[in-house]
């Protein structure tokens, strides 16, 4: 079925439409950070922890500069096959193939199957973050933020505004010297995170009360800190669950898959009906002979296409 | 101006549409491989030697996997700095930021101003390539791979389909033992490279001679194989040129510039004008109180918009 979706197969539509009403119950954790930082390894450890707990997990990799690091990727998922034989692990990479909607999207549909299959958490990993093609926190329901010491990583952060999309934040690989200071660093950072920014976009009112960005350190290579770290994503859970926030939040993603779902849909059926229209084929004519630029030619068609739509509605 | 296509501003798509008349001279190379071949060193070093030959150059660094990696771009973007004082040198980098059409279209927009303005070579760095978000096959005339040597890239590159679209391949770090076990690895898949592939999108007809790709050596830290690697992009652009491949391939990717607006402009006007419509806040009202998923939501919306339009049109 994720396979279905990652190809854009057309089947995938219909069955998506039938497993929703069965997914929803899973708790979708965000892992993101630079490349270099461990995310593999530390979700290997994750997955242990969580195991540990008897939860069925399943992590999806996400990654939006393929194909090119599909060797990464391919060394990821190797990494991670010792728990291949576990049946409740499940593990994906999903790569930007032009899916409709982009990543995000496909991400999406993925969460809903694997949801409806009764995967109590999932994790998705990935590079990207905020801004880029693949967001994020249009997916997860809690959202990790790995960094490692002394690597400046800070200032990027502010920067990209990664601090704002974070419920937690991983100082991984904190047998290194400058680990103490890396941690203080964040922590001041988070003291003075500008609650108004669309990273609390999920704020329901003034009494909901917000949960504090927490900083855990880990060496995710021999295990120390995960077990915490677990902890402190399944007490976001509970914090979430208790304080109705998980179903606002809930609300809101579907809002956004309900966006990302129309454009699709629209863009597609729109831009079948555009190309077989007359004033298509011939301002694709007139590119073809040089009388005409591809920007103005594209304007027309579509100032065309909108004026026979208003025509046609008064 | 690239700044205001960057920042998705409106007052950009008129001055683009000025701008575009006065573009279509420059040479666009693209420059594409892993993270660590060595990209930006290269680039650096293609620079000089496009300087000694008194060519005008830009350079646009590409990144799909931004705001993450946006330390790195700033540290490639400081390693060029050397060309700062040269007023016929530009660099600049694109981050992916939500922009209309994403980073392919944004990279298109900024070629077309930086040729306008005189720039004979422009070089499109990235990381991505082929079916990624970035799509350097629909913004560059030639393009060049970079890999390095016994990393094994060369069978990723086979599965990745990279190997069918690059004109030029650069084995970079050329001192390395492996190298020429690398480059004959490569030369030797090179030569069972299936030409039915969408890598000759751009065949002509039977009698267009094809260009064999070419590999080429190079230690970008000390400027060997660089000369060479120039004179080869150039000839390659003169192999296009006589033998009316680049005409050919302009057009092509002017119909993909159109393709990519049309999609554009189009979803923005008919998406604006379906969030007006009931039907759309209906929808919206049906997936708040639980009574509809966001799939069949979004579908019900497309199909009464289309049903309309159907309607008025018979």
């Amino acid at each position: 079925m994720i396979r279905l979706i990652d190809d854009n197969d057309p089947k995938a539509f219909s069955l998506l439409k039938q497993l929703y009403p069965h997914s929803g119950n899973a708790f979708i954790i965000g892992i993101t950070g630079s490349p270099g930082v461990g995310k593999s390894t530390l979700i290997d450890a994750l997955i242990f922890e969580f195991r540990k707990r008897d939860r069925k997990i399943a992590v999806i990799a996400v990654d939006p500069t393929s194909p090119f690091s599909g060797g990464a990727i391919l060394g990821d998922r190797l990494r991670m096959q010792r728990h291949a034989a576990d049946e409740k692990v499940f593990i994906r990479s999903m790569a930007s193939r032009g899916q409709k909607g982009g990543l995000s999207r496909a991400t999406k549909d993925a969460t809903i199957v694997l949801s409806a299959m009764g995967y109590e958490i999932i994790i998705i990993e990935t590079v990207g973050a905020g801004q880029a093609e693949f967001d994020i926190a249009s997916v997860a329901h809690s959202t990790g933020i790995v960094t490692i010491p002394g690597t400046g990583d800070g200032i990027q952060a502010v920067k990209a505004g990664i601090l704002e999309i974070g419920d937690i934040f991983i100082v991984n690989k904190s047998d290194r010297p400058d680990a103490e200071s890396s941690v203080l660093e964040l922590k001041m950072m988070l003291s003075m995170r500008n609650f108004n920014t669309p990273g609390d976009r999920f704020e329901i009112c003034p009494q909901t009360p917000k949960w504090a960005p927490i900083v855990v350190k880990t060496i995710a290579q021999n295990g120390t800190g995960v077990k915490e770290l677990a902890d402190t994503f399944l007490s976001h859970f509970d914090f979430m669950k208790k304080n109705t926030i998980l179903d606002f939040k809930k609300k809101e993603l579907e809002r956004i898959y309900f966006n990302s779902l129309l454009k699709d849909l629209a863009l597609e059926k729109i831009f079948l009906f555009m190309k077989e229209s007359n004033d298509f084929k011939e301002a694709l004519n007139k590119i073809e002979s040089g009388s005409m630029d591809p920007i103005t030619a594209a304007e027309n068609v579509v100032n065309i296409m909108m004026a026979r739509k208003k025509l046609r509605k008064t």
